[in-house]
């Protein structure tokens, strides 16, 4: 029912699925259409992604990062936001299937994004947190300051029970806290980099049984290289800013095993206080829900103008799409190309409205930039790459400019200076169990109401 | 084992439980004098309680006012603060018993605060949560917000499956959101006119199919005026400034039944999107645990040097503390009051060390304030009363002043001014709840893992 402009018709409906960067910028470029566009996202929040490692090690506070998508929307007059999970779609008819009701449409964007992937380890989850969403980052973090608190109430223990032991021993006598990242892309080198800079800077003086900067930080990479999309050049950079950081870096180098307390890689054992996954990620389930081909990690092979094989008014976008630029490489799941490719199809819309031919989508490479820590990074511009301090400054101004809101951005720079001059993070709260006291050293496994079981049964736990 | 200053023998040790205002002055206070600190808290953070209603109305992040104990008490090389729960005591032995561990004192300071009270309907709290912790305050957030969002969502139902009703009728059939508010003191007042700030002017244009102005917002007293801690005049003009911002107010109506989507006040069912209570409070359960006289709400009678009777050694103080002024007056649970107490223990352990006699404890009242909304409060400064704007400024002016941090004053100075000008929250985010989608009407009630039993279990139960 594609209607022309200005008659009296309804309006062509978009239904779009997802509110990440690839649906929010789907949604601000259709809306300027003559159509009616309905956003379904389950959650009220836009997050902005490249900033979410900053709420997971106590930078910045979940509303700095994050805005209610109805709010982003509010403007275009013709576009709904509705809070609803998306479940089916029934292609024929054209409809969206949520769990409540059945939307029509004229026009559909998917863009539902990915989650975390434990390559066919699901019970680790609950062991090895990954950092997808709100969530995710606060209990990263109520792990991380948990571990803190429990050695510095353990090392009380000790002294207390064991009165001839010195209590001047700096904690010689107990093992350093250790925390484990697993996978060397730029989530897993951002937290490795954040945590370093916390234990040796940030907790420095504010313990009085142990020493935080004895913390030891282990970033484990299964490739050769970490930032493996990076040059060798960045990626030998990046490792060494990784380094004088106090990260320890371990390349090739895969997980077997992870459970309470520990990793696995083969025969050897890491004891981790706390562990983090990065490693991987799998498309939203909602891509297998289309009938069409999806590679090995769920991504839908979408066609070169972004809709999928049989049904040209149903698009795919962002991390859920699998697309291969001119030398048959995949576009990789950032934020350019998600945005991107929200800003094409509106304009496939568009020349769909007015009986124009699409055309196909190209991805322009701006170019490349991983944060590692404090004055960190590393930056591919085309030909042209830096490191260190510059290409720092440089991510800091490109992310702090693209942030959604100008409070916002007003805050976090106030926060980043403040932080950058005093090591201080504002956000080291921790939150999210009703029921803190009395926790053990479990609690730095599952909370109550996860699934508590240990992935290796065998005997070779620690206490 | 209480020794000379200077002498080469241990410190005295003072253990501080509670790290609340009254808990955290005295640490401050304490530390100056020659002893070692030790400070037990169930939490990590300090939460500044005046503005925690902000939080829960989506003004303010967590972390912009609460601050890590150990993070504020690091300067001080005699205290170390251990995150850990009390559940006795051994006042013979001198001993404070947590779940881990067991503590020695030479003085022992307990200041573990208040929590809700239901007045013997505990059941009801899973339904009208009450607001004394962070959770609490994102709780009520995810409430509030959720409850729109929920609006929303079924309004678009009605118009899709009844496609005869015009879209247009602006919400008549379906009855507006209901909020209601149980408790007219400061906290309920508070949380009412943000209420109607939100759904007045916050969400104004954000949403297609509901109107947001059109909410009720209910505050509900069981005593004959709201405020009752101020004079009769204050009262009035608090409760004109109330309706003026949007809110109906109900006074000396006792409710007697909670339960999903409604309150019940007699024989009369007022329906109820979400329900928030902010009628009373408990003192803390550890102040039974001491074995000396209490009042009914728990509270420890102490004596006029705010030690117990019987044990000099041990002080309580802050909202556990019952104790009557010189008209025999109990002296309100509030801010001052802690702190006071808490300035006041540390002299009175600085005069012991001296072996001064103590002196009696005395409450110097400076005067109190409270805020009610935009632009809104009561203040009362011994015989001078105040109202309206200016009441609401010098509120402003206060609680930004006393707020722990430089850099958190900073930033909810401007995220205040950014929403006084452009009636924005910035934190409006829903959180907590990892299975959103699939929520019904009864996901504004208890989450999954919460006690769901309904209080009332007659026939009369809505929906």
């Amino acid at each position: 029912m594609t209607s022309q402009p200005g008659s009296d018709r309804p309006r062509p409906r978009v239904v779009i699925v997802g509110a990440g960067f690839a649906g929010l910028t789907a949604a601000r470029r259709i809306a300027r259409l003559p159509v009616q566009v309905t956003v379904l996202d389950r959650r009220n929040h836009h997050i902005f992604q490249p900033l979410l490692y900053q709420v997971a090690t106590a930078g910045l506070s979940p509303g700095e990062i994050a805005a209610p998508i109805r709010s982003i929307l509010s403007s275009h007059s013709n576009v709904e936001v509705l809070l609803d999970e998306v479940i089916d779609f029934n292609l024929e008819q054209k409809q969206v299937i949520t769990r409540e009701q059945i939307f029509e449409y004229d026009f559909l964007v998917i863009a539902s994004g990915a989650t975390h992937a434990y390559f066919g380890h699901d019970e680790w989850e609950p062991l090895a947190p990954g950092l997808k969403t709100i969530e995710d980052a606060l209990e990263i973090r109520r792990r991380v300051l948990l571990a803190f608190e429990l050695a510095e109430r353990r090392k009380e223990e000790q002294s207390a029970t064991n009165s001839t032991t010195d209590n001047n021993d700096d904690g010689a006598s107990a093992s350093p806290l250790q925390f484990v990242v697993i996978g060397g892309g730029p989530t897993g080198v951002e937290l490795a980099g954040t945590l370093a800079e916390i234990a040796r800077h940030a907790l420095n003086g504010e313990f009085r049984n142990i020493d935080p900067r004895r913390s030891r930080i282990l970033l484990i990479e299964g490739g050769p290289r970490i930032l493996p999309a990076y040059s060798d050049e960045l990626s030998r950079k990046a490792e060494q800013q990784l380094r004088h950081l106090g990260v320890e870096v371990r390349t090739s180098q895969m997980v077997t095993g992870v459970e309470p307390g520990a990793v696995w890689m083969g025969n050897q054992r890491i004891s981790a206080s706390v562990t983090l996954w990065a490693a991987g990620v799998a498309a939203s389930p909602l891509g297998r829900k289309l009938g069409v081909a999806v590679d090995r990690a769920g991504r839908v092979l979408v066609r070169p103008d972004l809709s999928i094989p049989d049904y040209k008014d149903v698009f795919v976008i962002g991390d859920l799409a699998a697309l291969h630029d001119e030398n048959g490489k995949l576009l990789p799941g950032v934020a350019p190309v998600a945005i991107q490719q929200g800003d094409w199809v509106a304009k496939a819309i568009a020349r769909d409205l007015e009986h124009q031919p699409r055309r196909d989508f190209h991805y322009f490479d701006k170019g490349s930039l991983a944060t590692i820590g404090r004055a960190a990074a590393v930056a591919q511009i085309g030909k042209f790459e830096l490191s260190g301090y510059f290409a720092w400054l440089a991510w800091l101004f490109i992310h702090i400019l693209f942030l959604i809101g100008f409070r916002n951005r007003l805050l976090v720079m106030i926060q980043w200076a403040w932080s950058y001059l005093t090591y201080e993070r504002g956000a080291r709260l921790i939150t999210g169990s009703d029921e803190l006291p009395g926790w053990t050293e479990t609690s730095l496994q599952p909370r109550k109401g996860d699934d508590a079981e240990p992935p290796i049964s065998s005997g070779r736990r620690s206490a």
